[in-house]
């Protein structure tokens, strides 16, 4: 009479919910295999990484039928107390690879064990950011030589990493690590970390190898390479957070401040595209060198490096004369991705080894920055109508849906970045960055950037960042001019009333036009603060540009109208949508379709550097996007000059209107007589504040 | 009533025997791939490259049934007599790709015209080289650019290569010739000369573009990097013929002159390593510089390099400290085959884009070298059982046959180079190379580099470069102390005979032992060249230590004789087979079997650069030869102190003897008694005149 043997001990992960029967002192990294579950491992059981963490659940599940013990795990082995003592483990977690199934048990594993997992991130934009990076490290345990079977060092670890971790056997080792290899496997005891970069397009290659697992595993630099701005981002390559951030001027804007002028540059001067290079390269380095310092990371440790710019930068970095870029056809040297050695673009502050990733460009005027916020925004994938805007000196425009994606490059100029403008300067502490303007009173209420504070709330003078209002940014005269649009002192062709006209004292005679004052810090020493005439003659360009551009996708497109706006760009973070609407900087759209993504370009190059896979699909990507050419249409023209108009003269822009009526002064010359009557418009629309309160 | 059509018509081509009807106006080239004829084009057809110049024949070809006349192909055009004018082309020679079938014809296909040309070269040792060069030029038509269909000019450029060429379309362009890319597709008009490397290891490489097909084609180099010296072969990466040729001595020679001296230097000094990786890399960039000078070619035509060495050169030359194969158990950082930029191993003499390839090494003592020299000989495709013998500074073997190949390294010493010789001296000229003494008389007849005479032809005096005999050379001491041992003054355990023992008077006391005087050129302020005892116990250290190697490696294959015996190394090609076997350097053999195979390391890295194929099999070679461990093995110091003795102190050596029976004095003390016998004995052997003219 043979008892019944008990069952096996049953096993249930979450949040999977995969389950099976496991004989006892079988670990739980074992069944987690078996079973298929998504549980992570870089030291392949050994205890070292303790990527395996679980969280064992006790108690009766009634949902799973089952009863949880204390002991349905096993105690700590030396191991895992080894672990806890050196590193520390928080409360109720286990090492997969140590504990072994004692009894039914229910395990949770958390996120940060399972391999494929995606991690939001508040701090760099509340991105799902998907890993699946090109470099992993792995534990691995090398066979020592032996003089009657004799092998390279690295033969033998590459056989390793073969039959330990699958990497295939034609890895190959970096020419700059081999001098390193033989001492690591030796001072590591033939127990190694080798991080094996294998994005899929060509053999994989041994980059780093350490004695001793690096704490913190992997990093890379995402960098969003623009014209007036660098800036990267330092991101763990395992969890995909960024580390540190930062970002210094573009040391080229010394050989012309606009794309178009450095190509001038390169064009007139011999070695002039050379000097550009070098000095790009040189500050992207630097800024490499200082973003380690700050997090304290080793460089050896930064092993990849994936970059966005437009093409002119692209071709500048890369040491490609843009001078085509500056002549129709407007032919990029290479369009695709570029994989290559850090080094070779002179990056010499990440590991020797570290490999650089230059993200696809779409064509001559849109590069891989627009590559990349298609990437991060997905319009391929949407499926209402999506217009993305990346806000710069140069904007590029994305329309599409499932159906098909169309991109064109707009030449917007600087205005929107505060330059061109008569109090204009760039978004910096002192800068106006928010402006409100009571239509009763035409007065103006302010915010300044390095202040919480409304300018009439108590306490705003003395709160002001170095105690003064220097000028006002790129948002800040946006804003202006919409409120002052809104508010009955300009009309729709952009002339500013005048006094008499608008019954606002803040107005004053300049010369033959008019100017607003939004601010006069004369009195103690500070500057008088005006939008001019001149300013909104270069918002009106520069919005037309905008409109036009968006205009020509939706012709091109077949639409009358967009179902949604995503404004990217750092910029577009800051732009209100009802004042960008206002001004008709963008096509007319229901308010709460439009939503700023920050910085796209830069959340799209992160997405590259962490994932093999956002590679293939930007590469996919760009070349399916269809270019709309904006220098050659005909019809940009047109629509040029139809946008200049606030918002439009011809589009009727009624979701706007409906949301908030605009007053329609004329205050030209022939129109002398219909003065008063816009002025007393304008106070029939809806109250300012109420406004302001919706969109603040 | 229709008249029978005339069939089309046919077209034989030679060697193949190919044949097929076509067409009226087919090109010949366009026949000739329908048949599968192998025959070469770069430029597609465009009249340009006439790599598929062809010879047709004229008259009646029984054998094949057919009667050419002289208009079986068209008269020439236009782009043929453009060709004609510009470069010239032999009498009977046509371009096959203007030349278009008119009638029955026999087509002669040059060697050089097939693609897969196998050539025979004199200049280089008579090696049939098989072309298969990883890199290769191609003409090719790019797509202009289009404002309205946007991409990169690489990205037409790859593909026209992939339509045009069938170049896979994963093709990489090298970011060092990025720059130059658009610059020399307008230049060329959108037809260029693109050279691509494809080494079927990796993503092909776009290499090299020109605006015009380089009219001499692409080269690389062959290196054999001696411990001593760095032998260069500049070679032709269509013909595979060798168009120049350089060698300089090694200068980490004043960091050790043997390998291990300089481990020594490497383990004592530090930074010592770095130091020679400098000092061999700037060696061989200027040689690489001024073989290209010599030989005017374009640095950037030159797009790669095969490297073979041994593996204390190997680490060196990758900048790897050599420490761990100074000890057990003699691991190599890595001992497969290196595939790397040519300007990772500072070598900047070459295109930027130029590739290296470094030959696998075998195990820590057997390295590239021995690899190459295996690769080419190819003793696993012998039938018979061979040994191959490279003889240097450090000799390495190779035994086996179709079964298995075993391979060993053995510690020979430089007094084979004429280093640790009284009058020894590098080969060069005024060095003796050669010596015949008459076994009667004593004397001896000397013949030196650089001189074609013997010393006793007349004008040899006059004939002497430089004036003087200066010392002598390896060859010149292995062919003394053999004819020493031939005419009776040596015993079989390598003592000099006294003069009244050996009745010669040639010899002359010299402290407590006789020296052998060969050359006494005091008279004319010369040296005194003599054969001493010491002399004689340095090439029997030398000679035990290879013939102990060659007996390890016949115990471990179980045989007791070889086949046949190849002599490699520079310094093989000039000792003579019957001294080496009278000295024992080589296992018995008969002496017609013995061959000189000349710098078949050289001839293997030769062959590794111009043929993928070559590679691969000698990196599947690599792993499949067993290296047996000398240093470790305890037979090797019995079989080392047996082999001490001229020949051999046990081995009989029936071959030699029965081709040249050798006297058996014996001048030891306790043997005093014989030494007249012996001298007696001598004198019944062969005459010397006979032998050496068989020889000679």
């Amino acid at each position: 009479m043979t008892p019944t043997p008990l069952p096996d001990p049953l096993v249930i992960f979450l949040p999977s919910g995969k389950r099976g029967r496991f004989a006892r002192g079988t670990p739980v990294l074992t069944a987690a295999r078996q079973l298929g579950v998504d549980l992570d491992s870089v030291c392949g059981g050994r205890g070292i990484c303790s990527r395996c963490q679980v969280a064992p659940a006790t108690g009766n599940f009634a949902k799973h039928g089952v009863t949880v013990t204390a002991d349905a795990l096993s105690p700590w082995n030396a191991v895992e107390e080894r672990y806890r003592a050196k590193r520390g483990l928080a409360h109720g977690r286990r090492l997969g690879c140590q504990a072994t199934v004692q009894g039914d048990v229910v395990i949770d594993v958390p996120p940060e064990s399972q391999m494929h997992r995606q991690i939001v991130r508040k701090s760099a934009g509340d991105r799902v950011m998907a890993m699946d990076p090109a470099t992993r490290l792995f534990v691995v345990d090398v066979a020592e030589p032996d003089m009657h079977d004799p092998s390279g060092d690295f033969d033998r670890l590459r056989a390793a990493l073969t039959a330990q971790w699958g990497v295939a056997d034609t890895l190959r080792c970096d020419p700059a690590l081999l001098p390193r290899l033989q001492g690591v496997l030796r001072k590591g005891g033939w127990q190694v970390a080798a991080a094996v970069f294998d994005d899929g397009t060509e053999a994989p290659r041994l980059v780093g190898l350490w004695p001793d697992l690096p704490a913190g595993g992997l990093y890379g630099l995402a960098i969003d390479l623009g014209s007036t701005t660098i800036a990267a981002h330092l991101c763990d390559l395992t969890a995909g957070s960024v580390v540190a951030s930062g970002g210094v001027m573009n040391p080229q804007i010394r050989f012309g401040e606009d794309l178009m002028s450095r190509v001038s540059y390169a064009m007139m001067n011999p070695g002039g595209a050379q000097e550009m290079t070098a000095a790009v390269r040189t500050a992207l380095d630097t800024l490499v060198r200082d973003l380690a310092a700050e997090a304290g990371i080793d460089p050896a440790l930064l092993v990849e490096v994936a970059l966005v710019c437009n093409p002119v930068m692209h071709h500048l970095l890369l040491g490609i004369d843009p001078v085509e870029l500056g002549q129709a056809p407007f032919a990029l040297a290479q369009s695709g991705a570029l994989r290559m050695a850090a080094r070779d673009l002179g990056l010499g502050a990440l590991a020797p080894t570290a490999r650089a990733y230059v993200l696809p460009c779409i064509a001559g005027h849109v590069g891989a920055d627009a590559a990349a916020v298609a990437l991060a925004e997905a319009p391929d994938r949407s499926d209402d109508l999506v217009l993305v805007v990346d806000v710069g000196t140069n904007a590029e425009l994305l329309l599409g849906d499932r159906s098909r994606v169309l991109a064109c490059s707009s030449p917007t100029g600087p205005a929107f970045e505060g330059a061109q403008i008569s109090a204009g300067q760039r978004a910096a502490p002192g800068a106006i960055e928010r402006v409100r303007i009571d239509p009763a009173t035409g007065a103006a209420r302010l915010r300044v950037i390095g202040s919480d504070l409304w300018s009439d709330d108590p306490g705003f003078d003395a709160g002001l960042p170095g105690g003064r209002i220097t000028g006002i940014c790129g948002s800040g005269i946006i804003e202006a001019v919409a409120e002052m649009r809104m508010a009955g002192l300009l009309d729709a062709s952009g002339l500013i009333g005048s006094p008499g006209a608008t019954g606002c004292d803040r107005i004053v005679p300049d010369g033959r036009t008019f100017s607003y004052v939004l601010h006069d810090g004369r009195a103690t020493g500070g500057p008088l603060i005006a939008v001019t005439q001149g300013d909104i003659r270069a918002i009106q360009l520069a919005k037309s540009a905008l409109y036009a551009g968006a205009r020509l996708l939706m012709d091109e497109f077949g639409t009358q109208g967009v179902d949604r706006v995503v404004l990217a760009g750092a910029f577009g973070a800051h732009i209100s949508p009802l004042h960008a609407m206002v001004l008709g900087m963008i096509p007319d759209c229901a308010l709460d379709k439009v939503r700023s993504a920050g910085n796209a370009a830069g959340t799209g190059a992160r997405m590259a550097l962490c994932s093999r896979a956002a590679r293939r699909q930007v590469e996919t990507l760009a070349t399916r996007i269809v270019k709309v050419e904006t220098a050659i249409a005909p019809r940009f023209q047109e629509h040029f000059v139809a946008a200049n108009a606030l918002p439009h003269a011809a589009d009727p822009f009624p979701l706007l209107r409906a949301h908030t009526p605009l007053p329609d002064p004329s205050f030209g010359a022939a129109a002398g007589g219909g003065r008063r009557r816009a002025r007393g418009r304008a106070n029939t629309s809806d109250t300012p504040g109420g406004r302001t309160q919706e969109q603040a």
